[in-house]
């Protein structure tokens, strides 16, 4: 007999037919005998309106009150669900993130979980109840509503298992699991039955939207076993787990991820000294433009390029900015490329496979892509490219090192 | 500087456009100096909508989760109207039932409010916020959510003014105060200025639907002075006290209750012994039938005539109640009667002038209408006669006994 925490977001639970798909769903997990806390998200929509409601009375509503207001949206569902399962013969019993002791920092609108009390659950679960909690949503020393941001539900989901020393964690979603990229550019994208945290983790902050990357880190730090699978087909979804896969020869690389809509600037000419990196970004960061890739090339001439990437609609923001900046430090010039996209390689299979870098340069030159820029850690290669040229490129990759599903011309056939 | 428990229902928060009047309403008395506790609704429609919900789930939906499904209800009222306090510049903060520790019984769905934890009011006030409280809701002993039932906004405002020891419980609704009678069958109708709880309860039970009784008898207990006032017009209202008012001389009655819709069953002929009113009238409340008027008129000849009134809509299921009832008792006949209603005078001045009854009959008489049925308590006359008489009955009534308001004749000249 397991102890499974499940979550469901919004979508799973937007309908009343849907609640009761859901409720089928957990109704027949405890059938088997499973122990289960099931954490859900507020119905698809709720929270746009409820945000729209206090928008019409504030500008910028208060924070505390906008956790009062928000955290409305997660209890309905969780009534309703608990609801769902009675009428099933299910026996359960809904709680409040406050309820369950979620406590949090006094952070409103974004609160950080502290610690959970996870007494109250267990007396539920050995009464032999289902327990749904409220996501999203915690309470702080002072007994203040809080709510824990975008994506807030996952990280509850992971926060209970982990207080709760559960099994599994699983969180439901409108996809099958993380699949090696994405599957509307590579049809013959696989679904990974497995894959490490810290794969997940720069899968997650390069693109694919699957999980938030919050709950994996606090999944990774508390070691629960996490899973993502769809709410509405059936399948083992995939795994994320703490450890490699050695049972089997680790595949070099887990997935391609990849960013559309970047844009580059470049700074050159800029002397090379301390601190140049620092004055040259800090400003853009200033301004609350997010910077992704940053690559540095000293040249032996005793100046420096500095190339960046930020979304593409931050371009011209970050571009007034940088043109400042370069007046001060007399650079040679300042080019935007509004145009380029990012492609990235993850697997920690890179660690043990030479050339893995060496290959995917091969691949692009065989496609007549010029890369502008490689940035690397120690699971990922990035390159930035001409944007028209990162479908084919993913395609290409893809097929290369061997992540096409098996399956797929089958399929197609 | 004194300390007014305010209660806005919901029709007075039902938009946003009606939470930001509230809010401009509390923010005036709030800048002439008084401590505010402000009770609110659930935006009105919301409470039905939510049902809407729990009722395409289950159809008689558990008690417990649906006080979790609508206590939300009032929980988006008051971040909705803190948030317009703050707006404003009038500093607020917003808590639900269970934050400041509304004490209740397990009875989920219709709970009773034990005690009230003021601590933390207190506090808030001492801070300089007005305080923003969700009503109808409360929390068990457990920590449960429970909720008050039917119009517990109005409790949950009496129950703070008791417990804070304000010096004013001011409800808010969509009327200006208590009438002499119902203005839409008198257009003469006088709005009081004062009324004792007394005749606020023999008026409330009679059909004054103004205040819940609960609150009122809540209020008259602890001795919390309550006033009824309109959330869109300006006006004093009418204040509910503890105390006759001996300045002036108290008029003989304050006002005058009625009730249509009523039907009326009599039992002919049981036998006149110890039980038998508990034999015909038993099987009628186990059926959950509300029954009004009983009047019992035992005969020489050691018969019994029985005779009780419930509302029309249950005079069929009634009448084969006491069918099966009046067989076994071998009664002589059960006529039922669904065309009647009920009149009644209230007044404290009752006690001290005699010839009330006198004068009530005499007046119907004149009017040429029979009277049914009689039941008298210490300050209420009531009567039950052919419904078609009732608006001319109440009438007639009104004027003999001096309520018409004196400015009414000036007022539709």
């Amino acid at each position: 007999m397991a102890l499974i925490v499940q979550k469901y977001g919004g979508t799973s639970v937007g309908t009343v037919e849907r609640i009761n798909a859901v409720a089928d769903k957990v109704a027949g997990f405890r059938d088997k005998g499973d122990d289960l806390v099931v954490v859900v998200s507020a119905m698809s929509g709720e929270t746009n309106r409820l945000t729209a409601l206090a928008e019409e009375i504030m500008e910028f509503p208060t924070p505390r009150e906008m956790d009062v207001l928000l955290s409305t949206g997660e209890q309905v569902t969780i009534a309703l669900l608990t609801m769902a399962l009675e009428q099933r013969g299910c026996r359960a019993r809904s709680f409040t993130g406050g309820q369950v002791r979620v406590l949090t920092d006094n952070t409103h609108t974004k609160a950080r979980i502290r610690e959970i009390d996870s007494t109250r659950i267990h007396e539920q679960l050995q009464q032999g109840n289902v327990v749904v909690v409220a996501g999203f949503q915690g309470v702080s020393e002072e007994g203040h509503i809080t709510t824990l941001g975008r994506g807030g539900s996952d990280t509850t989901a992971v926060a209970l298992a982990a207080a709760l020393k559960a099994d599994e964690c699983q969180i439901y979603t409108d996809v099958k699991g993380v699949y090696t990229t994405d599957p509307r550019v590579v049809a013959a994208a696989r679904l990974l039955t497995s894959i490490t945290f810290e794969e997940m983790l720069e899968l997650a902050s390069l693109g694919a939207k699957v999980l938030q990357i919050r709950a994996v880190e606090f999944a990774g730090k508390y070691k629960v076993p996490l899973r993502v699978l769809s709410s509405f087909e059936e399948g083992p979804g995939t795994l994320i787990s703490l450890e490699e896969d050695t049972d089997m020869e680790t595949p070099a690389i887990a997935g391609i991820a990849f960013e559309r809509d970047e844009a580059k600037l470049t700074v050159a000419g800029v002397p090379d000294v301390p601190g140049i990196a620092y004055e040259v970004i800090g400003p853009v960061s200033e301004a609350g433009i997010e910077v992704d890739v940053i690559v540095q090339n000293a040249a032996a001439d005793g100046t420096n390029d500095i190339t960046f990437t930020v979304k593409r609609s931050e371009g011209e923001r970050a571009k007034t900015i940088i043109d400042a900046v370069a007046t001060k430090l007399k650079a040679a010039s300042v080019v935007l490329d509004k145009k380029v996209g990012k492609v990235s390689l993850v697997g920690v299979g890179m660690r043990s496979h030479a050339g893995i870098a060496a290959k995917m340069f091969k691949v692009l030159a065989d496609e007549s892509i010029n890369i502008q820029l490689i940035t690397t850690s120690e699971i990922r290669i990035s390159i930035v490219i001409e944007e028209k040229y990162l479908e084919l490129a993913v395609r290409a990759l893809h097929s290369a090192f061997d992540l096409d599903d098996p399956d797929y011309e089958k399929q197609s056939s």
